[in-house]
């Protein structure tokens, strides 16, 4: 298993939202969020996973619980299971997010 | 529970690398490893526990199951459960490092 070059596995989709598989172990999974302006993910919840979210560029509205954070690079949200969360890009430039999910969902 | 500025929480050592925690779940850890040039993470394994390396800053050496990697910003390498790893930087640049570790350590 040799290294992964994360940025360049971002694409962007004119349609909505890109999710792209990063890697996954049995415990835990690595995803990329490639959100474009005016994109975003339904806020939803997750009864037996915890997510973490790390904005690698661009920034976005994140919420978790009811409360809603403006992210920027650099900056982390925890979104635990039984919480219901989202995210949505109110542009003008691209989010890029890296997301951790434990367990992953297929587990 | 609000954003997390995480590339604030960088604290470095002049004695040894630094391991910053920046998030914790149930299931998953989020830490921020802050390696000053000269320093490292001697190899280790971990029976029942992943880990996911993601390069913030900076560069490093790092190795998973004999082979041994250099990762710059924005690459990643994953570590399974039962497989040695460890970490070096041998500068002349600060190294940080994003760890997902699954599941935390206490658990």
């Amino acid at each position: 298993m040799g290294k992964i070059r994360v940025r360049d596995l971002a694409t962007f989709s004119p349609d909505r939202m890109a999710k792209v598989a990063v890697a996954s172990t049995p415990r835990v999974q690595l995803d990329l969020y490639c959100v474009g302006p005016g994109q975003s993910q339904k806020a939803h919840t997750h009864a037996d996973l915890d997510k973490i979210y790390y904005v690698l560029e661009g920034a976005g509205r994140f919420s978790s619980g009811g409360a809603t954070e403006t992210l920027g690079a650099g900056e982390a949200l925890v979104a635990p299971a039984g919480v219901e969360h989202g995210l949505d890009n109110p542009g003008p430039d691209r989010l890029l997010v890296l997301v951790v999910v434990a367990p992953p969902p297929s587990h």
